[in-house]
């Protein structure tokens, strides 16, 4: 089965699976204690750390191993914030961070800190120079991502960290350390090894010699003082051999994957009607590529391809556990709904490209049918229900797409210039009807209350037909 | 190389090694995903956190998992701390928890929290009345484990949870996990698979349904929101059929490690001179056993047994990296020099044991020998150099284990009644030399400033000759 989900986990590395192996034979002893197995454990780790240093361009004592992504974005950015609490409480990211920079920024920001999140653009993209004008002279940390990992837009990192002075950059390298050179001017830099290849259970969290860090959690000797806990020094081997394996082959890969990608980037609006493909068209990671597709409801798209034998993910409802729109869809002002990341693992084959753009149609189709929507044809006259000068669409009380589609089934009902106000008391229409409404060429004109156009409760978003 | 550290980390168990390969092919993928995969990754996690509940008399939803036993006891204990905040922020532990807990509570003083450590007797164990005598009305939290990791000691925990009324019981069992039914009466339990023979990178954090808990950390949708970032499926499948199978067997492997650990108690001091066995002779463990051999430095020890082939722990410098004293035996009021910890893995042989036991005395011996020391013959008669009415010894600049070694040189030299003043700026002292006493059968007399003594900084610990 075709598995294009590499941006959530890669397949385990053939290297990463023979390194673990060996290591759970030669390292799994304390590598703290003093004797044999211990020095033995401790040699494979201080080897292990040396590599991944290496690949990242750090040094071995910059280093420290977390359990996960997520771990070294919070210790990463709590304790730099900690370190650095005479310059001020202030934090910048960008809008399109990881949600654990978005959850550790609430968490700072509910704990008295002060949080800027910078914008993106329609691409996904921050400015340099409006990230670095969002610095205060309080400014503790900025936090920018090398990629994002729903889109595969590449941050302008390089160019952002020449224009922070000595504020220090955490760049978060989850989504590219695997394939590309980790961009320069990092003051602290996290990645997780499941992302490359490697096994589950190992993050990087690396702090620049010279950079102040206090941990969040009470530290022990471990780590550098950084990360507390028994290291998992098995899974660590693993890591680094995996990482130094693929990115030893990332160019001839990712040269590869890109072709494929901007196969379906070429196809997909060709094959499927009613189809924006998100995220930048050139600075972009090379395996990934998202779409969106209007009207219908991501999750129903991504059981039917599973059902066909397809694993993709969704930027929707981003997990199984969730159903809140993506924020990264929504910071770029992109549609949340019908939404769908490819992101395809070393080794993907044409092939496999090609049987995937030969289902998708279908798919897509069978999932629109049952909503009666005939995407080639607007409606040929104005309705005759419009007190308001605009046609009012109730949709209170029902989920996105629903407001959507009900937008697009009516609004060839009122004349060029004519206005509709659809109700809804669902948030993600409040991203997902002026984002329509670039697409598609109309006029998003505001909201207002819903009371004012006849609702009990809840938002009426005003749309002028162009 | 016969292996004498399993409290450290117990050698990976074959079933663990069986069920991680396994897992590495079915569970791999994000079990927070929708597609195949995913599902099948879950459906693992979901089968292995029925396991540990089961195992641990708990229910599924009050399992989470963590990457390692430090990390459960963090998150369990300041989780708990911030979800009682209402009660008040008063915290109560024993003084021989392990440090994961010591640190913690550091920290939470350090933010404003209140601690109070709940002394031990002279074999580590708290009394369940005097801990429940350290609760306050505002008590947030009691953290007791359920058998110490240096000495094996258990501890009185079902005792001690009835007397707590509504405070909730964090129980560390760590140590037991694998080998014991967990004590009734926690709110909180936490363990660390890398102990029962689990592969390291996770740790239990179980949570009583009711149980308040707000996590220190910022949150996800992971592990009920306990535990963030992305789960180690493969490992915490290996860690839940290693717990299962060590488990099934435990009670038949225990009484013969028992035995094995018990001819170790009888046999080392009668094999060796001037040696301690400390810990509670029944309340303990089964498969470890602890004794200080005086006037000796443990690392030292631990050198020459690990060129003997033998890997052992020691109390006296727990980590290569660390060189202060145990806080467990410093608390139990024993030695803290020349401490070894032997603690046996499942299978290990009656042969290796007398192998040890072989090695031991002449290892002792050696190490002993430079000293100097005669310990069949104490000093025939009393100095003339003891101006102040004390004879004085300075050891000023010195380092343990040698203040008491140059007391146990010259004791003899004042007369039965004869008071000795060891001058020494190493804080070891303070507990070492009162220890020694005790041993001996001396009298400590208390102490008092060096410069009473002519000394030019530091401390003089008075020793009145029995």
């Amino acid at each position: 089965m075709p598995y294009f989900d590499a941006a959530s986990t890669a397949p385990l590395h053939p290297v990463a699976r023979q390194a673990l192996l060996a290591a759970l034979d030669e390292g799994w002893a304390d590598p703290a204690r003093l004797h044999r197995s211990a020095r033995q454990a401790r040699m494979l780790l201080d080897a292990a750390r040396e590599t991944v240093a290496e690949v990242l361009g750090a040094r071995a004592d910059e280093v420290s191993f977390t359990a996960s992504g997520t771990q070294s974005l919070q210790l990463g950015v709590l304790g730099a914030l900690r370190g650095h609490r005479r310059r001020g409480s202030h934090l910048v990211h960008s809008a399109v961070e990881h949600s654990a920079v978005l959850h550790t920024a609430e968490r700072w920001e509910a704990d008295g800190g002060a949080v800027t999140s910078v914008p993106v653009d329609r691409h996904g993209r921050v400015s340099a120079g409006e990230f670095a004008a969002a610095l205060r002279p309080d400014t503790a940390l900025a936090v920018l991502q090398s990629a994002n990992h729903e889109v595969g837009t590449l941050q302008p990192v390089a160019e952002t960290a020449a224009l922070l002075g000595d504020v220090p950059l955490l760049v978060d390298a989850a989504q590219s350390a695997g394939r590309l050179p980790v961009p320069a001017g990092w003051s602290l830099l996290t990645a997780s090894a499941h992302k490359w290849g490697g096994p589950a259970g190992v993050g990087v969290l690396a702090v620049r010699k010279g950079v102040r860090f206090s941990s969040a959690l009470p530290a022990d000797d471990r780590e550098g003082g950084r990360v507390p806990g028994f290291p998992n020094v098995p899974a660590i081997v693993a890591a680094a051999a995996s990482l130094r394996a693929v990115r030893a082959g990332a160019e001839a890969e990712d040269a590869r994957l890109r072709e494929l990608v901007d196969l379906i980037r070429h196809r997909v609006p060709r094959l499927v009607p009613a189809v924006e493909v998100v995220g930048h068209p050139e600075q972009r990671l090379p395996h990934l590529v998202t779409f969106s597709c209007l009207y219908v409801d991501g999750e129903a798209l991504l059981t039917e391809l599973d059902r066909a034998g397809f694993a993709v993910s969704s930027g929707s409802s981003c997990t199984s556990s969730t159903l809140t729109p993506s924020h990264v869809l929504a910071a770029m002002g992109v549609l949340t709904e019908g939404n769908l990341r490819v992101s395809l693992p070393a080794g993907t084959t044409r092939a496999e490209v090609d049987a995937f753009l030969d289902v998708l149609p279908r798919v897509v189709a069978d999932v629109r049918a049952p909503l009666g929507l005939d995407l080639a044809l607007p409606a040929d006259g104005p309705a005759d229900d419009h007190p308001a000068g605009a046609l009012v669409l109730d949709t209170l009380g029902r989920r996105c797409p629903i407001p959507v589609i009900e937008l697009a089934k009516h609004i060839g009902e009122v004349a060029p210039g004519g206005r509709v106000a659809v109700l809804s008391d669902d948030e993600a229409a409040r991203h997902d009807i002026p984002a329509w409404c670039e697409m598609c060429g109309h006029t998003y004109a505001g909201e207002a209350p819903a009371a004012e156009y006849g609702g009990s409760h809840g938002t009426a978003y005003l749309v002028q037909r162009s």
